[in-house]
């Protein structure tokens, strides 16, 4: 792919594109605006233009007009992304927001067949019509659309008990860089025929091809909940306390969230609103626990005794209905908002072994002292899955890369990961030239040049430059 | 790769190999025999020969040797395979045998770290001893290794409750072809780090590398188990029995096989030791429930009352004791025995969806009556997965392709895969040919030649040729 189309190939293949679509679908100038800009502030796209293909057919003629004018190609969702994703200058952007339908939903075969756009939140209500859930859930629910947070492998809340994205996706169909369309819209819980391509693409951002459907497998909708704020004596205490839940009630927790005292108080700070049940704790978790066969409410109410007996656990307020259940959760939701409310930030997004989250926390605080002790930081984890969401805010722009740096550093040697949930695509770019396995990203190099060999597919993201 | 190394090559490969393994781990002749028939006397293989690495840097070195003596490379683990995926002639067989070290056990985290030596029912073994558990279980686990039942992506019969084999690995060492060694060894719930690489080297039969070592995770081991057999009125009647079950049960069932009255027949012949508790019926269903914090036997039992008073169960057999547990469990896992009692056979793999699963057997049924009026089908299936193990005894030879056919047309019309658990070897390289989508196999073959451009790791397997 060239840096710069001459002038009148891109006219030529926006005039193709206007063919195709329809003016009304090849947005240019400020028409772009909403796809541009991101919402944390960080990321800006300067598009040639977005054009919203109506269906697989139509983004695989999209892809092929490209090509032929040799434009780069940049999907975009819901715009819902935290790491640079959909930042350009000068691509072509394909928004899927107008593939909405739902194409088939079996209740007995426990599938639903979607198109790309379908919103997030969509998925859930249509899947609840039919006593299911897909689980799948994270604050940015009523935005992000199937082809971003399949793009992204997108976790939230509900890994602990339902597992990453992966393994909630079935089939994908997929238009790649040639155009082509690759069909592996399977419907089957067990498929060996071949090399699994799926999972190249789900967490690909986009990188190796346009996902435009989905088969997504859902799951019976609990029928009960048992949800609880709770003050813990510590990091073990907490980890002790998931346990301890998780043999109480055979695996039915579905959010077990960590809120330190650095998140209670700017939580405090920012949504006063949120009234919250208890006095400040230096470490608290919200729960949420869902059964199908049975309420439990006595099984929490129990594992708590027993963990406060134990000194585990301080103080603890179990919602007594919806209302104070989607008050825990606000807390919980509230967390992106407050995080990019001031600037500039090293936000981490990083996954540690369950057993060694405590020293994450423990050697980081210790090595930023070292290094910028006035450094405020924020952090909320969705602890069942060692994943840390660490924000830090420097004092000084000049120490954000170190900092970065130091936090890199901590996770490797802990044996964690870089990016847990959120991805790589332009953020994190030179943290995987640091830490990646250098034959790991020579091997996603060669995939890419093998799928995508004129880097037409929103190029420059996840995979460093050698 | 070449067919034919030339003989002063082969010969001073050989004595690298031997220089660096010593004698004793570079068999060949009568010493490989053992590795050379598989078990179903479908497969053979006449290698040049067997080698034993002790670790991973010394599989290293002989993918660099056998390179150099451009030789093909097949690498074997238990050879427990059911699909020919180690046969070969003259390529340089890799044994993990020796590799049989756990490196990591910590049950904080629920990580195992294993070498892809490592028996199956030795972890089983490893992990119970923490009172944990490695879900995935199997017939042959007392021969398969890691190498080999993940390079297959091997099911079994616990996919209904802890999912497929992918989703219980964490993270993966492979040496690739060029003798490299890939570390992906992440001990980590969520790790969006770029492209998911591990899922391609899971299930890629040794095509793209060598796997030499694996991070597994683990789950709480249930204390409480509920057995029974159970006959049922028809295949519908046993997938509302699953439901029931799930829903009473928080999703408890830890397998449900579909055992028709033609397996019931096969078995009461070839397994008379194993007594039947009733009569013969058309349908019946083994199932097995864990439960950590509970008995489920009530739980059982009123679901099968109820199913009972419904008209869904006609008899039933709950195991009053571990014995009688296993009892059910050995009739179902003669099922491979009994299977290859006799030659010829079209054995069939297919998952289909759940709701499909009977047009799937009546339409075979029907389609196969017109072919072949005589011949004998034995089913046997893990219905919660959707996967039906079929097997036909033609009455002559000559039908055996025409019936492979039908038997895919029946399954690609049903949205079924011609492969659910038992992957492709050599076995089904010509149904990927006629039934895989064709963009999908160049896509593969794009992968395989980016990562193996010499066509060295298990060649001519899974993805077929142009």
């Amino acid at each position: 792919m060239k840096d710069q189309s001459d002038p009148a190939t891109t006219q030529g293949a926006l005039a193709d594109l206007r063919a195709l679509l329809g003016d009304d679908h090849v947005l240019t100038g400020s028409d772009t605006d909403r796809f541009a800009r991101d919402w944390t502030g960080k990321w800006r796209a300067d598009p040639l233009a977005v054009v919203r293909p109506a269906g697989t057919a139509q983004v695989a003629q999209v892809v092929k007009i490209a090509a032929r004018a040799d434009l780069a190609i940049v999907p975009v969702g819901g715009n819902t992304g935290l790491v640079g994703g959909t930042a350009n200058t000068g691509a072509l952007m394909v928004s899927l927001e107008r593939m909405t339908a739902i194409r088939d939903l079996r209740p007995q075969a426990g599938v639903m067949v979607v198109e790309a756009g379908v919103i997030l939140a969509d998925i859930h209500a249509a899947a609840e019509a039919h006593d299911l859930m897909f689980p799948l859930t994270f604050g940015a629910r009523g935005s992000a659309r199937v082809g971003g947070f399949l793009s992204t492998n997108a976790g939230g809340s509900n890994v602990v008990r339902y597992g990453p994205t992966r393994g909630l996706v079935l089939g994908l169909e997929v238009v790649l860089a040639d155009g082509r369309i690759l069909d592996l819209m399977s419907e089957l819980r067990k498929d060996n025929s071949g090399l699994d391509l799926r999972d190249l693409f789900i967490g690909g951002e986009g990188t190796l091809g346009i996902i435009t459907a989905a088969v997504l497998r859902l799951s019976p909708k609990p029928r009960h909940h048992a949800a609880a704020l709770v003050a813990v004596r510590d990091l073990p205490a907490s980890l002790a306390l998931l346990r301890r839940l998780q043999a109480a009630s055979d695996g039915a927790v579905e959010a077990f969230e960590y809120m330190p005292r650095s998140y209670m108080v700017e939580l405090a700070k920012h949504r006063p609103d949120l009234r919250q049940p208890f006095a400040l704790h230096d470490h608290a978790v919200m729960i949420d626990m869902g059964g199908l066969s049975r309420p439990l409410i006595e099984t929490l109410e129990e594992a708590l005794s027993d963990a406060m007996d134990a000194g585990e656990v301080l103080d603890a307020m179990i919602a007594q209905n919806d209302a104070q259940r989607q008050h825990i959760w606000d807390m919980r939701e509230a967390a992106a908002e407050i995080t990019f409310t001031r600037l500039p930030i090293v936000d981490n997004d990083v996954a540690l072994p369950l057993d060694r989250v405590e020293a994450f926390i423990d050697d980081m605080h210790a090595r930023l002292t070292a290094i910028d002790p006035d450094a405020d930081t924020l952090i909320v984890s969705h602890l069942g899955d060692g994943n840390v969401h660490l924000t830090v805010y420097p004092t000084d722009d000049k120490q954000l890369e170190t900092i970065r740096e130091m936090v890199e550093d901590v996770t490797v040697t802990l044996g964690g990961s870089i990016s847990a949930e959120h991805g790589i695509g332009l953020s994190k770019l030179t943290t995987m030239t640091r830490r990646k396995d250098p034959v790991a990203l020579d091997v996603m190099r060669a995939i890419k040049t093998a799928l995508d060999p004129d880097n037409r597919m929103n190029p420059g993201k996840v995979i460093p430059e050698r």
